[in-house]
């Protein structure tokens, strides 16, 4: 009997494409489905492209794969990934491996880690980005797990991945739930670079007065500069698109709320968590929350407000591809800046060039840009904010007059800009002499005795505000 | 044998001050706690204020309650309040009330009230809001659980909570957990408030030019007019306090790195899960934890950016003044938005005006504004968003201008200003005709397949982005 190197088990349009991907470079696939008729459509219409072993029973689907066993599965994050788990793990050996692929919650990777390591199993929770395409093409690959079971499993997945001058974009993130976490928070940094994007096409409508396909031009040629990236690339294919049904531009009938699927969220919950202020995607995670607000949206439609003409005067897109790359930094500052503390706390040592330079290819965050983010984590691996970085730091000199001007003419023309205030907001926040935090202490002392510290001793005090207002050791 | 109609465990200053506001309303008060140390000083100190019964042990401490029995347990959130309960819940009755007063997280009071209940015991979850001294005068007390525990226990909460024109300020939440949800959410609303009166000062401070001794006259000023509140009341105490240490202003001492203990991040985190926009909290939020992050800015402080030289021109306190009632009105909509949704999730049935009026007298957002939330909620339970009530609808047009200005001021000076800002946006997008949240839609249907709805007709559709780049039904 043929044996098969690795097994995909959940054959939806992912787990396809990744099985596909793997067949394509040579390496033996051992397919399993719940039913079966899609491992049997898989076959029929693919078959040509690789060696793929069918099986229609889990025990069947085990029995083909080569020791040790390299298990994927592709199925719902939650319970449905549990559920497999539980089928599959009695039928496995020590030294085997089962790899999530989904969008896992990290924690949930850890349980499922620590509980599987109990009975000599790798469990290896792994982040891929790149939707279908990239599952088919060449993802990004964000395994995480032991060292071991990447010994076992990173030639194939680096394989499959996506290039990046023949580098692949996979490397082992770190252990346990480091793959998953590192998927999350690329996917909140994925809604801020939307957010920022969003905003940014805002200004160019209703306060440049551009019409869509103006619009995409000018996405265009910010394509073929330092924010040459996937999103500004397909934001100037989708605002160049006319509906052909009404003949419109596209963007004008597609309905106006966004939606979500979580990660987002869980990205600004876990932030939130380990004390990581993590604006830039919580706004963009809030944007679309308001967005999708119908009856809110509706009964606030006449409130009061400036009328959105178009400024006087050039220069605006210019500046506003300055306010854009400079929110980008920031945004993306704060979401290395979550790895790191993830990193510290549960003990992962990511290696956050390393991280930079897997989401060069294959994701959907790709960009000229992140080689920038590695070459800085090469110079400084220890530097504790991307902002300081020589390059970044110059890019924010250069470009702060104009940010400042644009979130001024946003909230002047009634164009909200949540992501471009938050990321100046931070900017000038971390490079304040002083910050106003001083007197939020203060207040904490007077009505809850929460004490404080001073600036020219070390020690706790509280200050008798309902008595003399002398000040005690707190 | 004499007999408690009430018992306090825990006698930390929350708890002891708790206790002697009850037997200063006439109720007889067991004392209880884990050292018998607190309660003997507390009957020898303050035995004079009515009826304390001490009791060494959980058992005499039962047996001096009146049936059914009023157990009030005021220790730490998390573990110690299980092991509190745990430890009483054995020697009580079906029938007995366990009150917790602590700043519980509501998931685990909707765990513990079921488990109770199975039990026959009603677990009333209550937010206590006042600190030390609310505690001791009046409180404004948020009890959740059944409605029977209610009809036993409010008497003597609302004896002992602060009266606003002889009303007192408690009042029955609603089931479970709805008492520890609404005061987590006070808490949320609290970090919001402080954190836009220290934009306040700071633009008072670095835009206006001026001292912190003016700055408590213009906050004295204000607290004269719609913003009178306490916490504009005691900012203005704490910038007029001049340190005796040194003979500088007291704000210029405190070291500018603001603390915080959960509650916040709590708020934030269930908004995320709930859907609700909550992002005047979540700057808050953001704001205290990078003034936190010393490291951070150290290494920032000399990112380039502008000068804080004083503007030219008067006025600018009065503008601030309509900023801050502007954001506040915004910050305000976004907590009770989330109330609403955490009350339809959990089916508490929560009366929103109500909860305006509880937090009029005794809490630290005790405020007139709150008087008028109330009657915006009598004049329509229904009503979507805060926003559109007329007097606040009038409020915000009449503020709009000078926000707009102020936010601008401050980017162009390199102010931080996180919470004025994000309310602007919060507005500015509920009333925008169109949001860009369509473009993010169709990135969304582009990289993922995510389908997407349409203006002009119902259902689900997707475009082919790799083919032809027709519509088909998603």
């Amino acid at each position: 009997m043929e044996m098969a190197r690795i097994g995909v088990t959940g054959l939806a349009v992912m787990g396809r494409n990744l099985a596909r991907n793997l067949a394509r470079h040579g390496h033996s696939v051992a397919l399993h489905n719940r039913t079966s008729a899609r491992t049997k459509a898989l076959v029929e219409e693919f078959g040509g492209e690789g060696t793929f072993i069918p099986a229609d029973t889990p025990e069947a689907f085990v029995a083909a794969l080569e020791r040790p066993r390299r298990l994927v599965i592709m199925v719902k994050a939650g319970g449905p990934t549990d559920a497999v788990i539980d089928e599959f793990a009695p039928l496995l050996d020590p030294g085997d491996m089962i790899v999530d692929g989904g969008n896992a919650n990290f924690t949930d990777t850890r349980r499922r880690e620590a509980a599987l390591r109990e009975r000599g199993i790798h469990f290896v929770g792994t982040g891929i980005s790149g939707g279908e395409e990239g599952a088919l093409h060449g993802p990004s690959i964000m395994p995480g797990g032991s060292a071991e079971s990447y010994t076992a499993l990173g030639p194939l997945l680096e394989d499959i991945a996506a290039k990046v001058d023949g580098t692949p974009c996979c490397t082992h993130v770190g252990p346990d739930g480091a793959g998953h976490f590192v998927k999350m928070v690329h996917n909140g940094i994925e809604y801020a670079d939307m957010q920022l994007i969003a905003e940014s096409y805002d200004l160019l409508r209703h306060a440049a007065g551009l019409a869509p396909a103006e619009i995409a031009e000018v996405f265009r040629t910010w394509n073929t500069g330092r924010l040459e990236s996937y999103l500004i690339e397909i934001t100037a294919e989708v605002l160049a698109h006319t509906d052909v049904a009404t003949g419109r531009p596209f963007v004008d009938v597609v309905l106006d709320q966004a939606e979500q699927k979580g990660t987002g969220r869980w990205t600004v919950q876990t932030a939130l968590d380990l004390g990581v202020p993590v604006s830039g995607i919580a706004e963009a995670v809030f944007a679309r929350s308001v967005s999708g607000h119908a009856g809110l949206r509706e009964a606030a439609q006449n409130l009061p407000g400036p009328a959105r003409g178009p400024v006087a005067g050039s220069g605006l897109a210019d500046a506003v591809e300055k306010a854009l790359y400079a929110s980008k930094i920031v945004a993306y500052a704060q979401g290395f800046h979550q790895i790191q503390a993830g990193s510290a706390e549960y003990g992962w040592d990511i290696d956050l060039g390393a991280m930079a330079a897997i989401w060069r290819g294959g994701c959907i965050i790709r960009a000229r840009f992140l080689d920038r983010i590695r070459a800085a984590y090469q110079a400084d691996p220890e530097t504790p904010t991307l902002l300081t970085d020589a390059h970044f730091t110059e890019a924010l000199g250069d470009a702060q007059d104009a940010w400042r001007e644009v979130v001024g003419t946003a909230a002047r023309l009634g164009i909200p800009v949540p992501g471009f205030s938050t990321a100046l907001a931070y900017y000038d926040s971390l490079r304040a002499d002083r910050l106003p935090a001083a007197l939020t202490q203060a207040q904490r002392d007077y009505f809850g005795a929460h004490t404080y510290r001073r600036v020219d001793r070390d020690g706790s005090f509280h200050t008798l505000w309902g008595g003399d207002r002398t000040e005690v050791t707190g």
